[in-house]
């Protein structure tokens, strides 16, 4: 296993895995990503105990990113917070995914406050900022 | 047609049409959203034609999301700007996909506003939050 942070995908459905899949176009050589989907066809417990043997397998350096707050993938991940202390951020997007993966030697917090700044950054209201740049 | 606006994902891969699988696991009904994926063995031009066709198939009550700032799909939405004032916005995550279904009966201006708070609100620190709860 690597020293850097292992990043564990967390979504309905196939979206963590295709956020995995994309991301491979930016970082090619990364083995430090992982996911796992919740299918309408999945029980809750079933998912949780899919999530529970992944964290046993990559060990406590890693941090969860998660699709929305309040969702089933978000909820499991805060129940193993009290047996490791994972940081978890919710609202996962493709410029978190790749920060995260050219940022992973960073420790798994520093690397957390990475990502949530670089969520923030990526999200950009093109149109405007095209808009106010041409009536300059 | 619908009279709602419709919401046009433009990314690298398959991330777009995860996107649009996965929030239908949320707000099923909705047939006003799209995904167009720029891949490896595609040329940008050909992703342009692409992303033409559809947008005059779609019509000027459209808003763009896309998935990094800077990156072909954003890059290539920008371009029919001169063309059309559709609202852009990068960073596309699920919470943005489903605000953006819920509320596509506002204008596409007003949605762009809706859809770029909820990024904002969609990116929550979990484990912090809980930590902070628990010591309260």
């Amino acid at each position: 296993m690597s020293e850097g942070c292992n990043i564990l995908i967390l979504t309905h459905g196939n979206l963590g895995e295709a956020l995995v899949e994309t991301s491979k176009m930016f970082v090619s050589d990364s083995n430090e990503i992982y996911a796992l989907g919740l299918y309408p066809s999945m029980m809750a417990e079933e998912f949780k105990q899919k999530v529970e043997m992944k964290l046993e397998e990559l060990g406590s350096n890693t941090i969860i990113l998660t699709d929305i707050f309040g969702g089933t993938p978000a909820n499991v991940a805060a129940s193993f917070l009290a047996r490791e202390d994972y940081p978890i951020i919710t609202g996962v997007n493709l410029g978190m995914v790749i920060e995260g993966l050219l940022n992973n030697q960073n420790t798994k917090h520093e690397l957390s406050k990475i990502i949530e700044d670089a969520a923030h950054n990526s999200i950009v209201d093109l149109s405007s900022k095209l808009r106010n740049r041409n009536n300059k």
